[in-house]
């Protein structure tokens, strides 16, 4: 599971109860399924685009502000383990 | 095709050439196939958090810096037809 769609799903749970909503509220809005928004929020899918762009306009924000606290998170799934160059052989 | 596609492939092809870069340098940085870019550029393509990060990280930008340009654009979506009220028969 890739860091980015944790970060994208608390995001999401934040907004949603920032309003109140249950998960079946939010996903009636944004005409998605309720087990479906409760995976997102969960990290454990990787939503598209469209359902992207759903989701920020059933909670009333930009995909912009959706987004935006995951600016320091978006650099962990950068790291990767160092590469070492070759190292000679002994002769 | 929804209007977030062609808006978010419009903005990575921007991205794109102000770094100089082929659709086949970025799909390589992003560890993406060049066709997919391409595809995602004309807004052909739906794509997933992860793949959307990666293109992100490969131009240089925050996830929300790559949508702020979609704010005005994302309302369109929701636009639909209107639909008439039905006209009554005449009798």
């Amino acid at each position: 599971m890739e860091e980015v769609r944790a970060s994208f799903g608390r995001q999401v749970r934040t907004r949603r109860e920032a309003l109140g909503w249950s998960q079946e509220r939010l996903a009636e809005r944004a005409g998605l399924h309720w087990t479906y928004v409760g995976g997102i929020e969960r990290g454990e899918r990787n939503p598209a685009l469209d359902n992207i762009n759903r989701l920020a306009q059933a909670l009333g924000v930009s995909l912009a502000a959706l987004f935006a606290p995951l600016n320091a998170t978006v650099k962990t799934t950068h790291s990767r383990k160092s590469r070492k160059p070759a190292r000679p052989r002994r002769s």
